[in-house]
């Protein structure tokens, strides 16, 4: 039996509603997963993230492997033991931080060797290790080490990436040795399309039971993005869930959704609720702006989250202005729930047919909002 | 009707198990309040506050008045609307923080010119103005203005900061404008019987409807501290709360309900959470200790509180090592839950009639242990 169901496939997109069974319970798709970075989403614990709505989280297999390292991660009863999360949990494969944080000294066909940005130490890395390292993690659902081109790269560039992904992710195929977690292959290939479409035809090959697109949301921007996706989720087997990775904003999360993916991560909601920017229909709102200061309204009224059932924007700002962690968790736990109830809304306008009109609108509206505004939640 | 209630006095000590009505709410006595200086007892959402058994929290006049300013308090709801907790609160008059924290440019009969600790602007203060602000900040239980006396100090120099505290705590209650506020005298006199004598004796004339100790844990020690809080309490009023401003250790508690004290703040539990040391029965944990890198097991297997049911010492180490905020936030809320079970034990003892035994037997375990390993919990 396969572990993905896609129960409803919307008519006027390429949307679908679907069920994803994990050894830590079920998510339903489209999903969004909060980032815990270093095994906790920053300021929440395991009960506020649940309330949020969350079902499943990330976790980054770099920063686990360089504090406290894999073996402890193991010792303390593996990631759900640590985090104090039943529920399921995600590890990307560390190929992004590692190109993206890490001083690197050399990279290769066979692997990455690379100095810790915590205390310089060389560590090697490569597809082998990386898939060893999440089996030791015990994440429900692994990904395939991967190399991520930035933006712009030239198609030789592309090409070698796409080359070594392919072959590391038959070493990782190989490598992984647990059958209660998933291994999802991942697509790379630059915002070229002849390169995605090698990529995925030689991964569809090695049939994971999942497929994500990496490499985007590097700076390519959102046409460039969303083609891609549009693109790369078509190749893709319409039986396996589709996770589109580090995406995104909100408009690109519904043009994604629209294009076929069924699961993604960001670091937004979090990283901008740390820096006082609260997302709402309307555009982000700065709590630290003094319009607030004595404003007993919450960030929403419409929100039925802890933050705007309790506080105003008033206190909020208090909260920033003093420095007080409460700011920083509350901010956090309404984007998170901002987040949640849109996955919400979406999976219901697929199941009543609704999601596509709905979707295009969104997108336009979005668009039409002053650009600025909207690219604050970027700089943040 | 009094607001204050004895349920039982013990036999073997001064201690009682009283009942405190307040605007919002009843308080159980022997009671703890934790410390949430700026409007928030640090990274705890009231809920998980309330969660911890805690029923009353101290917020700071001082810092609520330099910011967010106390009509802004006011604007947001009081400190009820902002902090987002309906129960009872009491605010401190800021006598303390003006002499410990801020740049002091005149301290005269009438009041005292100080500098902001955070901006350096000119502000005074005076007993009318530290009422009018705590009638604005909305607190339940609000204090009177006084004058600490640092340790160790002249006689003369008490001499004049308890005459001052008397002056001034007759302006507080004309002053005082609001009849859901209990405002409470507070008792200096250092270390000093006749002095301490002779300002309880003077403010109970004033009939306050509580009275608080003060000037204490300025670096007197354990034995002076006791032996003027036996004093002191003997004297007030045996129908009127007492409440031990800023004490102090579990040891210190325990002696000073043995005393006949009611009420205590102090921010050691929170503090030292933040600082990774965690309060148990044996002494405290350093959590940062790399002894405790693989152990799964909690802080305290006893312990009831979230942090120990659902996380074990060795992802507390890491949460600490890598800076996670949710290392702080779980060992707070177990070190607030070990202060509150503390509290509960007395009182459970006090009703049985078993507490003088138990506090003397708990004090002498307390003082056999070593030494150095208590006094680590002050160094944090
Ligand atoms: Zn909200
Ligand atoms: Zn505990």
């Amino acid at each position: 039996m396969s572990v993905f169901e896609v129960l409803t496939n919307d008519n006027g997109s390429s949307a679908r509603r679907g069920r994803l069974q994990t050894a830590h319970g079920t998510i339903e798709t489209p999903v969004f997963m909060p980032v815990g970075t270093r095994g906790s989403v920053k300021g929440l614990t395991p009960l506020q993230l649940k309330d949020t709505g969350s079902s499943i989280v990330l976790a980054n297999t770099y920063h686990m492997m360089i504090r406290p390292g894999a073996e402890i991660v193991d010792a303390l009863g593996d990631l759900h033991g640590l985090m104090g999360w039943d529920g399921p949990i995600l590890t990307d494969s560390g190929g992004y931080q590692v190109f993206s944080l890490s001083t690197l000294n050399r990279v290769g066909d066979d692997g990455v060797e690379f100095a810790s940005h915590i205390d310089g130490r060389k560590i090697y890395m490569d597809a082998e290790i990386a898939t060893t390292v999440q089996n030791q993690l015990g994440a429900d659902i692994i990904m395939c080490f991967d190399e991520c081109t930035p933006f712009p790269a030239k198609r030789e560039q592309i090409q070698v990436a796409v080359d070594r992904t392919i072959r590391w992710a038959e070493i990782c195929k190989k490598t992984h040795s647990r059958d209660d977690q998933l291994l999802f292959g991942i697509v790379q290939g630059g915002v070229d399309p002849e390169m995605r479409s090698l990529c995925a035809e030689e991964l569809i090959k090695l049939d994971f039971p999942g497929y994500a697109i990496g490499g985007l949301s590097v700076g390519e921007g959102h046409e460039n993005m969303i083609r891609t996706t549009q693109h790369t989720a078509a190749l893709l087997p319409s039986d396996k869930p589709r996770y589109l990775m580090g995406v995104g904003m909100p408009v690109d999360i519904v043009a994604a959704v629209h294009a076929g993916v069924d699961m993604f991560d960001c670091v937004l909601p979090t990283r901008n609720g740390r820096n006082a920017f609260a997302f709402t229909k309307n555009g982000p709102i700065r709590m630290r702006n003094s319009m607030h200061a004595q404003d007993t309204g919450p960030i929403d009224p419409d929100c039925p989250c802890y933050c705007c059932r309790n506080f105003g924007r008033g206190t909020l700002r208090h909260f920033f202005n003093v420095g007080e962690m409460l700011g920083p968790i509350l901010v956090t736990i309404h984007n998170i729930v901002f987040y949640q109830r849109l996955m919400a809304e979406i999976r219901e306008r697929i199941e009543a047919g609704t999601f596509s009109y709905w979707a295009l609108e969104s997108i336009e509206l979005t668009n039409a909002l002053e650009s600025e505004s909207i690219s604050e939640y970027k700089i943040a």
